[in-house]
């Protein structure tokens, strides 16, 4: 999963981890490897990782993972991890695309016909927050209803529960726990099981490392609880 | 904003909202561009994303800030966001001057006739941290007051507001909420507006991304909500 | 400490903080040289900041930390700051490494005899994680016992004291105070006296700055006061 020819060099204990653990955990059942290859890129644009991007892109398509999938995680991600983390994840999948022979009109495009919008569901989110926030930021309150959800959200190039998966990987691996359990239930809602879920936060474990899952357990333990209510 | 000609040959929606929503952001009332251009260079410094940070430095000068505040803010977030943030930043900062010319001799000396301090505001302040942490960290309290609160703020190379305007905007944007409220507090002593500190906090939406400032919001309410008593 | 000859030519006032407080901080009692080098070094691969880990590796060597225990830190890290964090920090020592002639045969094997572990200790540890999160992420909890908790731990080539101060550094450098309560208590437990962890956390006010530290202070508090009864 690494380019860990040379990590030998400096520390044999990190070979071993990387070529052993690290490795099988790309094996382990509940959670595909297009779906592990998803919430391993998420974190890396979320951290702006970008040296570690390239190659891990090219194994998401190698995954199954679509140009046009990828497309969409740097422009969705760009709202949830801020502009600069996708511009310059932007630079390295160009040159990732580049090489691969990717061309643009494979990929979805600026406007796409969107996906039906759950009236009611959105409403209910959108009169929450405006109840919250509106007299604090009422821009972000108004760009959130109409730039994220119903916009960004119901673009089909990326499935709902692709876009809770990428939101809720960035979330944990940025260390923003506190925001978690809206985007775990909404995952959660969109598809995403609870085996899976935690196939993703042991991934996470590794990529984003054990502080920023430990962080998060108890967020997912009351989503997880809540749910089976 | 960005020079996302490219941008489109991997995200055709990426690239629709750089050259739609996050255009019209620099244009929005309330904020003006070189405040804007505070508050981008204060993400991308406390986030370390110096592969970004040469066109901001640049579009930041153009916007009217002053190679001397920009030389502020620089020794100012290195005690914000860790020495090595600073460090890495002043080396972009180099080039961006050396190109444009800009010579030591514009700069704020080393050594500067300090704003006059607000005596009782600071002995509360000093009194406070050492009531709360003097036993913990005696020499980071000795530290807060000594280089921060009786130098670095009194310097006059950048006005105590766009000093608070950028401490803000990197304290949201490293994801540290938590110690938000004294300083967003002060920012508005020193003269920053509800309606400007929303606008940040919108426009630290698009660059440090949703859930920073998702984090940031509740509060913000709250110091809103306990000056407007 | 720092490569500062030219940062006096875009701040002036940055570097006269680096030539006087940055440098007199590592000339401070209760904290050694190569302690601090073992800060400073958790903080850089804890923010990925790769483009300065080079000069403070070198200097770690020449404050006396072995090449094996950073060739131990770097798989340490892997799990407390990601395994991306990790890979890029080896490539960085690969480097220093090289042009010190530092041989892989020199460095701690991959498989090593372990420490004797506390078994009382882990075993109560081990079952309030799988209290909490046994249900929740059980494969985390069983990684954290096998790969954490009865190895890299018990891995003799860095001290149980140095593997807490470079956790505790990273956790509070990457800011995860609401995890730092374990992890200082295990390093105060492994030796770390509280003179020391006081100055640990003046050091890392100036390498992840001050909003950071502040954020860990209440944390230490409450474990230095519950230790004191």
């Amino acid at each position: 999963m690494q380019s860990n020819h040379d990590v030998g060099l400096v520390s044999p204990a990190l070979e071993r981890y990387t070529r052993g653990p690290l490795n099988e955990l790309w094996k382990r059942p509940d959670l595909s490897p297009r779906d592990r290859s998803l919430v391993t890129v998420a974190v890396l644009i979320g951290r702006n990782q970008t040296s570690e991007l390239s190659q891990y892109l090219n194994l998401a398509l190698d995954n199954g993972l679509e140009p046009g999938e990828i497309s969409e995680v740097l422009a969705h991600l760009a709202f949830y991890c801020g502009w600069p983390n996708a511009m310059a994840a932007a630079a390295v999948t160009q040159g990732v695309f580049s090489r691969r022979g990717i061309e643009a009109g494979r990929l979805p495009p600026a406007h796409a016909e969107l996906l039906p919008v759950d009236e009611a569901a959105e409403a209910r989110r959108a009169a929450g927050v405006q109840r919250d926030f509106g007299a604090v930021a009422p821009a972000v309150v108004q760009y959130t209803t109409d730039l994220l959800f119903r916009d960004l959200w119901l673009r089909p190039g990326l499935a709902p529960r692709d876009r809770s998966l990428v939101t809720v990987s960035a979330l944990i691996a940025m260390g923003q726990a506190g925001v978690v359990s809206y985007h775990l239930n909404r995952a959660m809602d969109n598809g995403l099981t609870q085996a899976q879920a935690s196939e993703v936060l042991t991934h996470l474990a590794f990529y984003a490392g054990w502080p920023n899952v430990f962080s998060a357990l108890p967020v997912a333990k009351a989503v997880f609880e809540a749910r089976a209510k």
